[in-house]
């Protein structure tokens, strides 16, 4: 069974799914999409054989769409998602899955009146092969209960546009979801530490930032965020448990001597890091919907992420140490 | 536009093939499977939606098969691709293309006689994001010109029905591809060192071998060949040049630490440690199929790994140096 | 020229010290020892050819004796320590310099007055290969302007008199040091975080904490102290630069490839780990002291040491943020 | 009790040993040293407090040396060691210990007729903490019976005066034996295979080399020399067991990252690699001399590198397999 999707968003991101959805997975074809530049839109359904369609409403309503994936400007994500989830239909909704905590709420709300799992949110780390790898060992118990989490999420270098609360809206959410899922717990406090700022950004930037959270077992997590760190795309992650621990392996690559030294590529681009995640991700999410209901990351997922989010960045312009107020979890989403 | 694909032999690596044409694969579809165990073609048919055949040549001669997959027993390989050739329909074929060095070059005349590229045989390394990287770094010439190559092949545990002489025509027949290709350069002569056997294998085998290549150029080949070496599946390669060396990177892991041992896991399964470079493989086939014709590795290249591993065949019988005769490579294979 | 030594203190760190004296370093002869535990005095100077004597006043005043280790219990320390300065020789402290920083302080006034640098302190990770080439990188300008620091400190168990408050005063003291040290820079406040414990732990302590400095240039520091990690003692250390990192390495280890691992052992005991610093550390203070001064860690560094550590026990008992409040420093120490 | 030690050969690696002695080791003294340049010997001698001697007779007969350390130009080592066997003092030689087989074992029959060790010659690699694991390793049985071993010899650059007969005598001859003591066995026959010559050489030269070695026991070993690979010096060893392998270590470094780059150092001298098995290497025979007689590797290990290493050359002068021809081992050396 083929699932056909229309995408809402043609964008950098949209584009590189349409692509993905068209010569990678397989089990799917875009037939429909629309995008805000209407001739960005018909360029790129044109090159996959899908049609252009003017508005989110068209292709959510197509007969021969099956499932929708949202990759719009992440204000704009909400609407789509509530509208597939009004008309019955699987959305695959990139992060964020809103910039409010509370539209993330009535999305959660929205699905549940619906009755079954309509909604997958693209954190993509819970797709890459080591955090899989990660979370197979934590959960197999081969580090025994898990106590501390250190991570580290470092950029070569940002836009100008880029501003301190992206560190946590946008960087370090993927850490958040991430830590959420490999240690099967909630995240209940945020705390951030602004180290000197690095000569190397924008006046109005904080970086790099350091977020402390705590979670509702009692694990502590850290996580660096730099932005700015010149070298190259670098994530870290080590849990800490009560008789071992585990690391995030670095992204194999041959190592070269040359000239007195022994040495590693560095990726520069998150999109090499995880495009084999994206690609999984993708393939899982067709898989199933076509057999049914979507498994992955969770609407209530990325209320949670909002809300720990939205936490953070109160951390860090209040300088306290800031509860996340995340509601108790329905049964729905168990 | 679907390549649409028949497929010659329904045994373990043919229904892998049928699966990763059908559910990894984009662009692809199977329309028609044989396997000598009807039951068999039927059952794997069957289960992607297409349709049994009894022979080679119902499925060569279909009107619906763009291209011909041949996942038979390597015996029955020559024929089925030299009909291929005959119907003028692109053939990939796993190795060894033949059991012959004549029946490979018989392919080869075959192909030429056809004035364009048909054949691709299944070297799937080449597709090894490790080993292309490392290609990508000695065409570079970051390490010089190569001067040595010294590889491991290593495998926990071998069948009873595993002999000697197929360290070389089954095992090692990869390094001599993978190397070939590294190195831009043809090998030359053969020479088999017999280490002391290891007791961990049947009495027939000598388990260990070591494999020694010289190429045109002069380098300087040696092949670890261990396929009881009980611990996992372990590939090794290293090219050292005249300013550096690159080493093939250990597939990425999590390191444990527990118990007083920093660890990560080796693979056990050679499907595992190359499934990223047989879809690769596959999809990039289908992929130049659809744009004409095969890029892959040739018919001479399954024609000169032939004379190679019968070569070190040869020197591990007699113990001498063993000219492997290759022919002047055709300006057709340039 | 030799240099004779006086050390005061016999147990294990003592007879550990006077064994190196007397075996590894050269340019050095243990003179004189006491103990508290007299037959332990006499026997430690028997087997080395030194005479045992009653107290510290005889062995700071013997006229062979050209210069004091002193290695007994740490409330002890200060007192030694004074009444060598007051001698005008040369002492080599344990650390902790004293059991409080009014105390360190009252060495360090004392050392003044006297004019020159008699005293130094044994924080001997400024002696590990590892931590020496970190800080020539760093020094180097390799990484740029240092802006974070990560450490941990692990250790596989303690014993039950181990309780919290020593996890600054007698674990981080370590951290607390070699970071003033790279970083060629002063920490001015703490913070402590209480992870979850560790059940694998006497009921008394908080294992692990992760305690968080700033300096007064602004950089960021975190030391996860775990004192029970149960697998090895395992020391990390990070810097954190404007343009690159540096990362402390494991000691190295040959790899073993057996049953599915490739494992390196942990080392289990920290003397295995710091054995060679020890060992730099005693011969450079031997050799400093036969060129005219010592010119390791000075009594600065251990005022300074034991101001932080206060800090970070007041932190762990408050849940606040704590200044360290150290004094201004006498160019005496720049 | 100290050993009063006499040096013959005041250059660089004699004068490296007395700086050693003097200011390293505990429990030595050098009291003399003679120099076929006497001028030299006064220097050397004077900087130590020891005092120069016009020849080997007046240094092994002066009545305070109790054991004499030979490190002059090869071809006088022979002479040196009989005379030093002759005066029954303890001996320790640089290797080669002589530069004849036959001189070899002339010293190994004048050392038996005195009864009693004697000699030790200066295999450095024995005492290196990495291959003194390795050996703790395959001794304890972890990776089973050794079949293969594989090594690389690299070295940045070589002066012109180096030729290709070197390769073998002066450095291969250090993985020659340090196999020999790790496998606990002996190297019957030599194969060398001369790969195409790196362009940064005299034109002299064969270089790289690949020579293979066969033992009594049947293990295969392997060993690249290549002494002018640009990079660093580089030492590489691997055993392969019949359940499992172990690799020597890199020494330890810390990693750098920056630029797209994760790099360590690679070191440039041999002086620095060894540097810490030299000083053990002293040591543990001061120790032994001091207990009664010398440990380490013996006449015999001399005399069986020697026979190796002329037959590796015969092997790369004759393109044949060379027997090793080495006469049955004494019981005194068992």
């Amino acid at each position: 069974m083929t699932v056909n999707v229309g995408v809402i968003g043609a964008g950098m991101i949209g584009a590189d799914h349409i692509r993905r959805l068209t010569t990678v997975v397989s089990g799917a074809r875009v037939r429909a999409v629309t995008d805000i530049d209407a001739g960005r839109a018909a360029a790129v359904a044109g090159s996959v054989g899908a049609r252009a369609l003017p508005g989110d409403a068209e292709v959510i309503g197509a007969g021969d769409v099956d499932a929708v994936l949202v990759a719009s400007w992440g204000a704009a994500h909400a609407e789509s998602v509530l509208a597939a989830i009004e008309a019955g239909k699987p959305v695959f909704c990139e992060k964020p899955l809103a910039t409010t905590a509370e539209d993330c709420l009535r999305i959660a709300d929205a699905e549940q009146r619906h009755g079954a799992r309509l909604v997958q949110v693209g954190f993509m780390r819970r797709y890459d092969p080591g955090y899989r790898e990660m979370k197979r060992i934590i959960d197999a118990g081969d580090i025994g209960t898990p106590l501390m989490v250190h991570c580290a999420h470092r950029n070569a270098t940002v836009p100008e546009s880029y501003h301190s609360a992206m560190a946590a809206h946008d960087t370090a959410i993927h850490e958040i979801d991430v830590v959420r899922w490999l240690l099967s717990d909630e995240i209940v406090s945020a705390q951030v530490l602004t180290p000197r700022r690095t000569a190397h950004r924008f006046e109005h930037l904080q970086d790099p930032q350091i977020m402390l959270f705590e979670t509702a077992d009692g694990a502590r997590v850290d996580v660096e965020v730099f932005v700015n760190c010149r070298y190259g795309y670098d994530i870290q992650c080590e849990a800490v448990g009560e008789t071992g621990t585990v690391r995030l392996p670095d992204p194999a690559a041959p190592a070269v001597r040359t000239a007195g030294r022994s040495a590693t590529s560095v990726l520069q681009d998150w999109k090499d890091r995880f495009a084999e995640a994206y690609d999984v991700e993708i393939q899982e999410w067709v898989d199933s919907v076509a057999a049914g209901a979507p498994a992955g990351p969770s609407a209530w997922d990325g209320y949670a992420a909002a809300m720990i989010s939205d936490a953070t960045v109160e951390a860090l312009h209040s300088g306290r140490i800031v509860g996340t107020g995340i509601k108790a979890r329905p049964d729905f989403y168990a």
